[in-house]
């Protein structure tokens, strides 16, 4: 098992002596907002994707002070304050966007209320899980939007945070990603484990034989009778065309696919579906990977590729490693605040959000306005902000169906240039309505 | 606490079905040597700082198939491989770079030597492992070293998944980082833990007073009562003169610091430095903070400042969030075997290293030699590999400190060259020695 650590101190100190400081001035009572929402989008990019809510929600039951968290922050705190912590368990009401929303800059993707106290306990556990989950899935969609519909597998789990790869790849699920290749995903959110082979297991065969085609070849049997002849063949350990010959050969035309993992994947793939024609094999696919993007996901369109790996760039956002989501104190008494500021756009008051669109179903614009009071449309509406916490109580359990629908419908309600890869602005405008 | 994972799932589905395939055609037996290492630093990076080796150690020992893990690969493993499993125990060695060497391309940092089946499983862990951990110490050892010896805290925690975020914190600390805003970071490895305060503390206090000096003064008595004069004030909520002047009427002209978190950082430093000089608060320190990297850094150094809080650059890589380290097979019972690839410098056999210098200390080559056969050389020349596991049994229990002291120590010998922040070469080449 991996070390346990409370999840209360997946926290910034400052949260905590905050806390101190408006526990002995009679302020950590009050009745505060905060919400959490980027500024911007990064890099151009014409949307984002929400992932990660259902995280928090689940780690928000954890978040209490045991003995252990105690022990720790008894380093820095009165007595008070540790008494507070003692019995402190979230009390407050949470709102936000469902998992798999699309999002925009200044969208409220989730506010937090309650006492001051409880809230700002929250902060970075809170953009931790967001900022994560919402960079790989905004990055994901992009990808699997690239693909055109062909199935993508998330096998990045080696480039990033060893449990940043169970996040990444519940992230790449709720995007459309067809599986992963991790295995505690698959353990804790039943998402499809799908897997190939390495060079190291053709290599492991050296020797094996006069030549490298035999070595090849027994590797390759090895592989079949031990997982069947659906399994996928990886064939550039030495040379594309032998491997694949001697795929074939071993595994017969029945073989499920071929990976080819390096080189030109574009002419590799039509050279290699021509051969496993020739070879009788029309029904084997190609499953392609190495250091593929959207970009390269996207070029890869008109090829016989049937299906993608995808690594690095998934797990790291491709190029966008956290999603820049803050969490603003909106809110305090009753009274909107905001920070003065020049070039940050926040906007006081506690808030939810609807989305317009046209009669067709394709979205125009984003409208953020105080909660409780939706301005009047003409256009379709949708309410983008439900009830996910009430007095600490989560409404709902994580839904990661629901939450991969909500994806493929946002990417649908996209106007045509929102889903273009493309450096742009945001597909849709934000607009702030004020009280 | 956050939902335990068995250490053994963190991994991909391919390792254990090449694991099958060979337990089954009898490989799985053979003596094999992988290599982990990088083909190359990113982005023109001049060094690469290792870390994520005491991790990696300690999570060795949690690598077993219990019930809950076993339950998982049931659904695609055949029962010789879950007995196999269910017995399994790292036995192997596992030789490498101490935690907090330097590391150029082609550096064996880590290998591991054993049985093809106890090998292979180790692969996603390595990697996921060293290539997040040695990401973060080689964008924060760059951000030390432009730093020239103000203490910097890492408060990232927020732009990273909540459990990297705490690797994050304790790779910065390798690199040479003051502190971390993260409590678990502390509580797992006594890390000092640092923190301010935030713009949300000061607007909590809206409307208590006539005006906004009134509500700043009134959080900042309110954290000097709790935390002592010693405490930082963040004094850029509404105006950062104003601020000062808040700061310095509220804690008096012994206030350890205040902060400066927006703004164009070095003309905001001068002012308030001059600011507070002329109040007589001649040992208030000025800790800025705000979207810093590397370079951002290294342009306030001619400004008055203390103390950095870096966040976001230094929990991703700073542009390179992952290390681009590789786990390949390069042995297979004594004979040395590669993958036949262009474009990808991989070197067959196990093997070791040796940095030379000149006699001032000064490094000039990371010699990448046989294992068990150092080259003789003539200049000082200091030996890189020791040895981290026999027989399954970590040697040294990790050492924080002294991973610190050798990445100082580590900084001190590079070449003038080697600290440039430019896009350039390694700081010193890799040559690679043959049997």
């Amino acid at each position: 098992m991996t070390a346990a650590v409370p999840t209360s101190l997946l926290t910034d100190k400052y949260e905590l002596t905050m806390l101190a400081a408006a526990l002995r001035d009679g302020t950590a009572a009050r009745r505060t907002t905060f919400e959490v929402f980027a500024r911007r989008l990064p890099d151009g990019r014409r949307y984002g994707v929400v992932a990660g809510t259902g995280r928090l929600l689940e780690a928000l039951g954890g978040f209490v002070f045991d003995e252990a968290a105690l022990a720790t922050v008894s380093e820095f705190l009165d007595p008070a304050t540790l008494e507070f912590l003692a019995d402190f368990r979230f009390g407050g009401d949470v709102d936000g966007y469902a998992e798999g929303e699309l999002f925009f800059p200044g969208s409220p993707v989730l506010s937090v209320t309650g006492t001051f106290a409880e809230c700002v306990l929250l902060e970075t556990l809170a953009l931790s899980i967001l900022n994560h989950d919402c960079a790989v899935a905004s990055a994901a969609a992009r990808m699997v939007s690239a693909g055109g519909g062909r199935p993508m597998i998330e096998m990045g789990s080696r480039r990033t945070h060893e449990q940043a790869a169970v996040a990444a790849a519940r992230s790449a699920w709720i995007a459309g990603f067809a599986g992963t290749s991790n295995l505690a995903a698959a353990h804790c959110y039943g998402i499809p484990a799908l897997g190939t082979s390495a060079h190291a297991f053709t290599m492991l065969h050296t020797g094996d034989g006069p030549g490298s085609d035999e070595w090849e070849r027994s590797a390759f049997r090895a592989q079949v009778a031990a997982l069947g002849e659906d399994t996928t063949l990886l064939v550039d350990t030495y040379d594309v065309r032998r491997g694949v010959a001697n795929a074939i050969a071993a595994a017969g035309t029945g073989l499920g696919a071929v990976r080819i993992d390096s080189g030109d994947l574009g002419v590799l793939a039509r050279q290699v579906r021509e051969q496993l024609d020739e070879l009788g094999a029309r029904a084997t696919r190609i499953v392609v990977s190495g250091d593929l993007d959207e970009y390269a996901i996207a070029a890869l369109r008109a090829e016989p590729v049937d299906t993608y790996g995808v690594g690095t760039s998934v797990v790291t956002g491709s190029g966008a490693p956290t999603a820049g989501m803050v969490y603003k104190l909106v809110d305090v008494e009753g009274v909107p605040v905001q920070k003065r500021s020049l070039h940050k756009e926040s906007h006081g008051g506690r808030k939810a959000a609807l989305r317009l669109a046209r009669a067709s179903g394709v979205i125009t614009e984003e409208v953020v306005h105080p909660f409780g009071t939706p301005p009047p449309t003409t256009e379709p509406a949708r309410e983008l902000t439900v009830p996910l916490v009430r007095a600490g109580e989560v409404l709902n359990a994580p839904d990661l169906d629901a939450a991969r629908s909500l994806v493929a419908a946002g990417l649908a309600s996209l106007p045509w240039e929102g889903l273009a890869l493309s450096r742009g602005e945001p597909a849709i405008p934000t607009r702030q309505v004020s009280r």
